[in-house]
């Protein structure tokens, strides 16, 4: 049981962890902290947090859990706002998309890597943000990261993977480096794909007639274009390495289907989209729960 | 109303139609035509059609109203196959995803395009086939783009439209070049990123791990690759001109765009994802009775 729980960053990650501890009555008091006092109003309202305050120092005092929910590119200054008013027995986790990034905020903001900081991150989502999207159910049946440092104390991951399971998440543990890598072919990658393919049909100059001949496909393919701006700023600028990587390594690969298709080659182009589909079916066949 | 309707391939495509028209009281009597005995059979047992034959000859024989709905590959012998069976009245269409390969397939085949052959292509259509996958509902509110030749007769693109509007779709005319371009640019490019990055992602050597980790934006992403291969390959030989000038425009697109990540220029990052969620978000408003 969590006494106090402070979430910064009341959003739809933030929100939804509060909601679902809250359902699951994981958590006794939850204190929220954000820039506006109009969204904190809002998280209030809804009965997502007991109370708010935008002041991040104010926030952690007292708590034995603090969830960092912030965008990526705020996640340093935060650190910086929490150092030295965290209590002795205080957890500290995140739900940032890239892991490399926040645990070398949180070792400049503290110096070290603190042994109550266990970075993570929850597979979960929609391309809608901010707290009236949050909602109890988000993080059941997916899948949370945690990516411990070599300082951290297991006894703190043990206890923010109690937190997540209580969520109904399931929780697996890899490296940083590996988290990144992984995120930047599944998750990354695509949404600079979805971005770029978007933005690239807008720019044709028959657009208008381009997006309204788009069929269903389309719109499925291209859903994670909706995506928040900022937050996939912030990622591009964290993930940087692992998706420069994976952007060439998809250039490629696409440099060669391209090649195929000029030479007309369909022997070559069935087998592709045989083991495409493949693959493809295979994965959601193992997907739990997700009705296709 | 339609007398007699011969469908050539009775799968997702032609099923769907001869349902919808009979839906529509649009049709007195379907003929079924394709290669498989049993799945004349099945769509006898499903209704769809009244009688099947895997003759294309015998199957067009009195019909003034014939659908072909088979793949790009086989329009030239299909063509072939119903040459010379006709009736003098007889109006010819077609379902194909590309439109210049199947004039010059009826044009070889016919030696000149008959003023009764109205190139068509329904935007509408799931990731399965078969004649099980077919429905009655598949071309409401979708779009139907005709594309008639210098030789058409006006009188046969006017039935034609008649019978897609009776199954509740909206058509449009443009011209063969222009629907090659835009559905290269809309369809043809997606399904090939899909299959890009599903074969790429499998052939990493911790797919497994991968595509565990894959959230809900990956799945709809993806989920055109888990269309049908035989079909995709026909449709890139078939529209090979126009898929790899928009293969070649996103790869220099994808070329930019990698470079402002690495450049870690957060300013343009923002800019091009804004743009592009502006793009998708008014695209999406502009779609009719399809609820997000």
């Amino acid at each position: 049981m969590i006494r106090r729980l402070t979430v910064i960053g009341v959003g739809l990650i933030g929100g939804s962890l509060a909601r679902a501890l809250r359902a699951a009555h994981g958590v006794e008091e939850v204190v929220g902290c954000g820039r506006s006092r109009a969204n904190l109003d809002k998280a209030l309202e809804l009965g997502v947090i007991d109370r708010g305050t935008t002041d991040a120092a104010a926030a952690v005092a007292g708590a034995d859990m603090v969830f960092l929910a912030v965008p990526l590119g705020a996640m340093l200054g935060t650190f910086e706002a929490i150092r030295g008013h965290l209590t002795d027995d205080a957890v500290i986790t995140d739900g940032g998309s890239a892991k490399a990034s926040v645990v070398a905020d949180c070792a400049a903001a503290f110096g070290i890597v603190p042994p109550g900081f266990v970075p993570g991150h929850p597979i979960a989502g929609t391309e809608r943000s901010g707290v009236e999207a949050s909602f109890a159910t988000l993080y059941r049946e997916r899948r949370v990261i945690l990516t411990p440092h070599r300082d951290t104390d297991p006894a703190a991951s043990a206890r923010v993977e109690a937190m997540w399971r209580l969520c109904g998440a399931e929780v697996s543990y890899m490296s940083v480096a590996h988290h990144d890598e992984v995120l930047a072919a599944t998750s990354h990658l695509p949404h600079m794909l979805a971005f770029g393919l978007v933005d690239m049909l807008a720019a044709m100059k028959e657009n208008n007639e381009v997006f309204r001949y788009a069929a269903g496909g389309f719109r499925d393919f291209t859903r994670i274009a909706s995506s928040n701006p900022e937050m996939w700023r912030d990622i591009c600028i964290a993930n940087q390495d692992a998706l420069v990587t994976m952007l060439e390594r998809f250039s490629s690969q696409m440099g060669d289907l391209t090649e195929v298709i000029r030479q007309g080659d369909g022997e070559r182009l069935l087998a592709i989209f045989q083991r495409a589909k493949n693959a493809r079916d295979h994965y959601v066949a193992g997907v739990p729960n997700d009705p296709e």
